[in-house]
């Protein structure tokens, strides 16, 4: 087969489409129009057995390791995969779209090749990943596949409500302690790619097909408390108040500031949760608890917004008679894509004639796991009105062909 | 008698303590040290026939009306009163100062007068007022005298439970449309006098012994709803938001501008109850519900503050694309004093050699609705820490001795 032939390798958008559509209809809600597969539920499990089906049916050598993660493949056997894929589960009501299309397209993928005849150096694999949308703690597939899991890790997970991962995973037939055994070896997969929507509003605003993503942002998240004093509303005049809410807000308004001062347009604060206590329309609040979220995708400026925040709120406290206090809950790293993949997705855009945008992932996907044993990388196909995480959810058609063949030429030239 | 005899009258300091911690035993709750007298209650009642008992005992004719306000008397029949008087009723966990002061500190000047058997041109009545705090809407025994009530009224009136104001006045034994029958005509009333603790610092913190009031301020209650979009925080820009929590704090960061651009130090707005939906942390919070209270003893002043405020949230809104809705929830008009007993407080604390500050009440009282229909006024005695509506509420003892010194002085010179 000569390289012209193989450049000519196209999706078929309909046949993606059906199968997209046929998929979303397990674990369809009619009243909300939501997609329900939380992981290890039976309806996620149905996808699972549903997907393990086709690619039987159609010769891709389907397999299911400890973790619940599905594979398939084309090409020669013992040599190191070209890894495309992304999630099977969804967040409950969740869209057709998220994590889906990645699977579909890796799909899509074997099957122009399969049809083609093509021969490969490398074998490409479909990988439809485990609970990566955190209902125990997020990105289950992928951490098992790079070696991140732990016993204790497995033994510990449980949802909000208290309900354990190891519960849910027997529920499903699995062994909870599975995951251990779907650790693969860095030698035994040479790239990975996941196709998946933006869940942003960047790339319709900005008019681009395409988001080549060069780093997963890292996040750090704080529940912080300004405390004052709780007094009437009426009988206390401006000048004598400890309003905690006060703080708060003076705090929010020099958000944009900070990020002017220490960050990027990359970064990103955000108060996404407050209570003021005791929440009396007559009584000056003196107590109020919120969450700050930070995300930027440079560790160094992660690390100065966590800073000028902090000397904001002592100041403010200052200024306004409050106690300031903050817990870190979490604090993860940003991770940097492959440069060879964000290299190899540019070059091949470009060669399209795309309009595309190198940016950041503001959200957590798998990548960002499987970057820690293989040349990993992402590809972002636009949201319409930037809407994830809902029934709503949409990405336009053609947008979706054009992201499935960028997919498709990459895994050809990394696996050829 | 002689008018230097008469001068020299001074309240019994160990008298008026003991009566008033008598007094704060009815509704004692041990758990919390806090006072439950709530309108209408049993413990409330209680308090009702403890106070008509007293009356009796010594001699000042008690009577209860409709509306279960207690009434004593010392002197002449036939002739208007000088009413001095306060509520007896508490919020949940209250303090023992609060409303109990002033019926206690009345008592005491009918006690004096009695020993001393002053001569007087009019009689000093005692009023015990019912449901001031506002359990079915307040100052309802206060609201009856003056004539303001109507059976409508009565009968829609519910606590914020539902629970309905005639089933409460029913189980204490009291008639319904009582309340219609205690009506006063003005000219059975020369005067009201009220004396209260501050309930805020001002006094405290500005060394000061005596309140006088000469406005119970207005007081205006909206509720605002800033509607923009909920998206993930990690994937919208900054740029690409419409964060209505921002809105809010941008709001209430102007506050202390629109104060000082349209207000003046007796202008009070306050934020004392936010939600964020959806409130989670990884989310921008698309849309914000808030109270906002304002505050002001002039009536222009009032409506200048809510112009400005709705100026200022109309411009936060287009700046950040969000959608403004207010409701005005109230709009109560401020009260003023009458002028003739500010000037006869103020004269009297002079004599004295006391300090004292001229100030307008924050809080609502009886005393706005006995202005309807008589020279009304009202001191301040300081509260500590300006804590009030909570168990560790307190006045100091020889604050409580100059306040109750003053009212029996203003109140000979209107009797005599």
């Amino acid at each position: 087969m000569s390289a012209a032939v193989v450049e000519d390798l196209r999706v078929d958008l309909e046949r993606l489409k059906s199968t997209l559509i046929e998929l979303s209809q397990i674990g369809f809600n009619d009243a909300d129009k939501g997609v329900y597969r939380i992981g290890f539920t039976p309806a996620d499990m149905e996808a699972r057995r549903w997907l393990m089906d086709l690619l039987d049916d159609e010769g891709f050598a389907p397999s299911m390791d400890g973790a619940g993660n599905v594979y398939g493949r084309y090409g020669p056997e013992g040599k190191p995969t070209v890894t495309l894929g992304s999630h099977l589960d969804s967040v409950p009501a969740g869209g057709m779209f998220d994590g889906s299309l990645g699977v579909v397209a890796a799909l899509e993928v074997l099957r122009v090749l399969k049809a083609a005849g093509t021969e490969l150096e490398l074998p490409v694999e479909l990988v439809a990943s485990a609970e990566e949308e955190g209902r125990y703690g997020g990105m289950l597939g992928a951490q098992a596949i790079s070696g991140q899991l732990t016993p204790e890790m497995l033994r510990l997970a449980h949802d909000a409500d208290g309900n354990r991962l190891s519960d849910a995973m027997e529920a499903a037939g699995l062994d909870p302690m599975g995951p251990l055994e779907a650790r693969r070896s860095p030698a035994s997969m040479r790239a990975f790619l996941e196709l998946h929507v933006e869940q942003g509003p960047v790339l319709e605003k900005t008019d681009k097909s395409i988001g080549v993503v060069d780093t997963i942002a890292g996040v750090f998240k704080w529940i912080v408390h300004l405390k004052g004093k709780a007094d009437h509303a009426g009988t206390s005049p401006m000048n004598m108040r400890s309003d905690a809410f006060m703080g708060l807000a003076d705090f929010a308004h020099e958000i944009p500031r900070i990020i002017e001062e220490n960050g990027t347009d990359r970064s990103r604060l955000t108060v996404g949760k407050a209570e003021l206590r005791p929440g009396n329309p007559h009584t000056i609040p003196g107590e109020v608890m919120f969450t700050l979220v930070g995300r930027d995708s440079n560790l160094g400026t992660m690390r100065e917004l966590g800073d000028a925040c902090r000397r904001t709120l002592s100041a403010i406290a200052r200024r306004h008679g409050l106690m300031f206090e903050y817990e870190q809950i979490s604090w993860l790293e940003p991770v940097d894509c492959s440069v060879e993949i964000v290299e190899l997705l540019e070059s091949k855009a470009r060669k399209a004639g795309l309009s595309f945008e190198r940016m950041p992932s503001g959200a957590g996907h798998d990548t960002q796991f499987m970057a820690k044993m293989t040349s990993a990388g992402m590809l972002f196909v636009p949201s319409v009105g930037g809407v994830s995480h809902a029934p709503d959810e949409w990405t336009h058609w053609h947008d979706v062909e054009i992201g499935a063949n960028l997919l498709l030429s990459a895994a050809l030239e990394l696996a050829r």
